[in-house]
């Protein structure tokens, strides 16, 4: 059976648990306590240098380290619901769409929460609070670009659910949760989206 | 035929002409002038709401940002020479290695970029200087991982070039030239890698 090495709250992992809940596949959870670094600890390092989690470990002892690395892996062994695309301009614009939120929201959520007070109080980084204000309005700037572009469609990438909604999901549930950087309350298309996603019983799961 | 929303020098486009030329692929390049932020005009977000280079446009008019994004589009158009992997675990670990230049050196030398002396003297963003010194350190230590990993393979991804590599040079290759942070004379194995893949005629024409 497939392994994932995960941490309950952390977006990352979430993000593959709700692909494997799509997919329907089957896995155990590996806890890694992340409060106590253990993903910098060798046998960790050994799976995955770059020392992050999730990291998915095969039936045959390989492993697969960053999350959209492992979608790609479970999309290749389970091609149904197809997540991804599948002609050449839609396998293009998804990622497209995917790479957008990981780039232009999650890199700023992410710049946010290593200034912010949680990983500050920590004591393992020097908070750059000019760093963290910039990233914040960059924030809700992008909020309001993604409440425009919902009112077109229902789903990120258009008609269907697909990976980019996971990676927004999990951007927006991380940064109202523990970034201090939920949604204005009148931003309706991004909120409608928001239920509409989160009703899935892979997200409810996750 | 295919168009290209182009810079010259720029380094994401720069990707996707490698890969275009892995492929042997035709296309029209056009010429936007970011130096006079002409992809953040009305008729360039229309293309691209993101305002960023490069762009492809398609024969029936449609778009794609994003230069991995475009270059899974070229993939699936043209799958020879394979650049993106074959079976599923291959699939999910050039993804990985790709991602992981993407997020971890990438990033920083972005960092490292827009808090630098070129963009400051533009004088449309106040430089973090303190976010600087510790994206400089961090591209400098990514730089010996990478010597210690290329010691193993002659790839990134293994014993083949891929996207991955292309995403690799594109990053020291700014960095060397734009960003002051050149990679130290004594990383060998890194450096015969660089000369291994510069020697590319995709690269070198590119």
């Amino acid at each position: 059976m497939l392994k994932l090495y995960d941490f309950p709250g952390a977006p990352n992992p979430r993000r593959v648990k709700i692909f494997l809940a799509e997919k329907g596949i089957e896995y155990e959870s590996i806890h890694c306590d992340i409060t106590k670094l253990e993903q910098k600890q060798d046998w960790f390092l050994k799976m995955n240098p770059s020392g992050k989690i999730p990291v998915l470990e095969l039936e045959d002892g390989r492993h697969l380290g960053e999350s959209v690395a492992i979608c790609r892996y479970l999309e290749a062994i389970c091609p149904e619901p197809n997540l991804f695309g599948q002609d050449p301009f839609e396998l293009g614009h998804i990622e497209m769409r995917n790479r957008q939120i990981e780039l232009e929201l999650w890199s700023q959520v992410g710049t946010s929460w290593v200034n912010g007070p949680i990983v500050s109080r920590a004591g393992r980084f020097t908070p750059n609070l000019a760093a963290k204000e910039t990233s914040d309005r960059n924030v809700r700037k992008y909020y309001e670009r993604l409440d425009a572009e919902l009112e077109a469609n229902p789903y990120l990438a258009g008609e269907r659910f697909t990976v980019a909604d996971i990676t927004l999901l999990t951007a927006i549930d991380f940064a109202a949760s523990l970034v201090d950087l939920k949604p204005e309350d009148n931003l309706a298309q991004l909120w409608q989206w928001h239920a509409r996603v989160s009703a899935r019983s892979s997200v409810s799961a996750s």
